[in-house]
């Protein structure tokens, strides 16, 4: 069902990289919504990915660009700014990747140069679109930027390993940012903090769905799907939270403020009264350290 | 202007004492955006406010109830199940009021008999509310519980006295029936942190409109109006917010993530560096212990 | 080991049940480091208890007490200050207990006579404690006093109950009088989040064992003991942690930081893995609404 | 007055510029309390401040090391071991600098190559001190690793620029290693968030004399000094706190808690108030936009 809400907004998208991407979900969502935008991706993301047939669905201009490349940036926000005649109102940022978690380095023997790395494409990524959508003057007022982020920025989980320092940093940076931006032209920056998902990028991570069905079991809604996510993207862009800013909102169908539900306990004890299971032996837990 | 995102919602609304009230303008806009509800209010609230008023404006029954008696309760939700023929979608709880804070009675010389009785109209009645509608089946499924808070409950704030125990408490509650409701029903709870309003309740606390001033400079959006709680109030009941439950959500242009705006230490340096300020003597100050 | 950490320091530790309990093993330990202090608890307690077995290792002279009672309390003070000849530096709170956890009433099915006395039993009686404190003038200056809190104030668990929002509400009474005894006679008030413990409270909780299995294999350096408790609070009522006030301080082998171990989530795993427990009935669960 | 806390133990220290450094009051307190420590910093630093009169005064070996450079933090370890002939018990790291705001570029015209600096010696350093410790297995089990943080990391303050982002970083750090570090060592690893200090490094934050006046008059205990930090830094290596880990922990007299005190309100206000002040034009404000 579609309200109206983004009418007459215009936005750029980045990361929507094929139909499970929350990015893509997103777009078709604010398409609905009555949103314009520009599609954006990484030169090589445009090529392995599907975007293309979303520009076609949501009648978009697609414009390549490596969201850790300040030309790139800039030649994205004239190109936006030309194609719309006009300023923006809202962006949405569904960017990350580890370099050490895709080779699969373990946090205590971590590369630093694919540290920076991480950094510079899940965080520092954040603060080059605002900065250049702040030079270029992109926005109107009360303009909204969102960015998606995860709970590992507050609570460790195993083999997140450095994803978790960036998201912190992300999670700052709309802070930070929110400040100065919000002070001067009234754009409002907010992170939402994501159910895990079974996207592209989230299916790479090791043990996602035993974690996703932790989750499930611990959250008293459930998981919340990519659609979902993309309803509360479409929340913060309309002009009905024009006031919430610097706020990093998790949308996880309550997980974040779980301790532990009876559902998942229940799962967990089986294992412990198990004798099937508890007869296994903890071989490999003795040798692992992550 | 108005979208239909509730469409065919129906609810109760608490509070809505005067067209001050943040209740009275989510009701306004809930109306707007096609919701049917009933208000309500204790008897003496109904008296001496405008209610009647708002429900001419909104067609709406009015049902009066102390939300601390469940008889009171038990009526409401009878009478608005009857109205409407069926269950409802959701629930805005607006309600506080300390004795203690009333009385002028310090935080280190307190009533205790008061203490409970702000305990129980300030967050206990939000309990009572949702036990109550639990009991009555009242709520069709992914329906919306909101209650209003402030960050009293998070930060300390002179004066505000026992009335931040009572939001912490009211917190604590949307997140423990959040799970439990949740987990049966799919209905979500959660609490929304407002800047300070200068409501009929609001203007009651001493030296407000000194901390809206800094409150003001501090949070880089201003203030969010009690308009600007009412639309988001309204994206909180649509579907658009399905799996957002168990939160605490600030609604104050970034003043909860600030540390300190250029503003606000504009202002305050001022006064520091005012041979004429700082001439007073600090006579108030070496007398208060609050 | 003992450093004479608390060499000449005075005090009240209320709730010293049995050798199992955290405030015995703190009273121990504060004996150890050369404190002196009265213990208190209920009358029943007393006669039910061992506290005389601990009064007279420690030699310290009990005084009976129920904290939610201010006769009671101002006669404990009257008489700590008596017994001392002088004031006191440190109190430690370690109280709960609420009625329908007791007689196995559900959350959404309360029982408000017994939810006031939760509240009053397992936060209120901090205030009182204080606030009699604050006007027998019984603490010197940078006297510290201590509360015992559980994660359930930040995150919900099943059938922790209503003493999920007491424990809130303790967290916030820490604040609110921290601020006023802090500012008026440089007294800190802080909590401490413990780890699930078998106490003899604790083992009153459905399901412990569990949770600490599952808590042990979260939390990096495993459960904190009662005996590391003590040792924590130790510091806390030394001279080393002057400026610490208004803080929940978890002391929980980092469990509230941690999103998901390996340990834990290899334990979840091997139930979902395993044929033996999958083909149980999920009867229970589907039963239970808690 | 010291208790031989920390007998026996060994550490390294980093950051002791001068007398007025965190570190060097934190080196002071170790020695009284009977630990053997290795200092370091910078060459730069070292010639420019005076660690070894601070050496000499503790009877410490001094090794050069540049906390970004993993050859020197090689050798920084492999001198350490020798010259203590084992493993050592507890790390201070203290080290701080952004580049940005030491050349006043404002946070929306940053220059990435700083920004990757700011991160590389505000954050990144402490992971590796702490992956190098690790490689080298240089810390007994139960050993305590503590960095300095500051309450930027939570809520923006006008001019921190990408300090703060670090900061959030650093505290992420903190998180994944303690996991990684405790669960394979019994490591624990913590921040200290402590109030602004007024040492060389933050000396040269600008506005920080009127910032230090309102968070004194914010929080009831007034600022937390460096000595008080230096005597909380002593209990979190010592024995006392085995299982207080991936915690942020406030030293700051309740500031991080407080939303507004009587005093400062009262100093704000008086500006509002006050004729003189209010005359003067608001010119800065207008033009500056940080």
């Amino acid at each position: 069902m579609a309200y109206n809400l983004l009418k007459g907004k215009k936005g750029i998208i980045f990361g929507a990289l094929n139909e499970m991407s929350i990015a893509w979900k997103t777009a078709e969502r604010a398409y609905e919504e009555g949103a314009e935008f520009v599609l954006t991706n990484t030169p090589m993301a445009l090529r392995m990915g599907d975007t293309h047939i979303l520009a076609e669905k949501c009648n978009s201009l697609v414009v390549p660009a490596d969201a850790t490349s300040i030309p790139d940036l800039e030649n994205l926000f004239t190109k936006t700014l030309e194609h719309f005649g006009g300023k923006i109102d809202f962006i949405l940022h569904s960017i990350g990747m580890s370099p050490n978690v895709r080779k699969k380095i373990p946090y205590d023997g971590i590369n630093y140069e694919y540290y920076l790395k991480t950094m510079d494409i899940s965080a520092l990524s954040f603060h080059k679109v605002i900065q250049t959508a702040s030079k270029f003057d992109a926005l109107n007022e009360w303009g909204s930027i969102v960015a998606l982020s995860y709970i590992a920025a507050q609570r460790t989980l195993f083999e997140y390993n450095d994803m978790a320092d960036a998201k912190a940093a992300l999670e700052s940076i709309a802070r930070s940012f929110g400040y100065i931006y919000g002070r001067r032209s009234h754009i409002r920056i907010n992170t939402i903090s994501q159910s895990p998902t079974m996207t592209t990028a989230g299916s790479g991570v090791k043990g996602i769905s035993g974690l996703m069905d932790f989750t499930e079991r611990m959250a008293p809604l459930g998981n919340a799907t990519a659609e979902e996510c993309a309803d509360y993207c479409i929340t913060l862009f309309s002009d009905l939270t024009k006031k919430v800013t610097m706020q990093n909102l998790y949308n996880d169908g309550g997980f974040s403020s779980m301790g532990m539900s009876y559902r998942a306990m229940q799962m967990y004890n089986r294992s412990l009264d198990c004798k099937e299971c508890n007869g296994k032996q903890m071989d490999e837990e003795e040798e692992n350290n992550l």
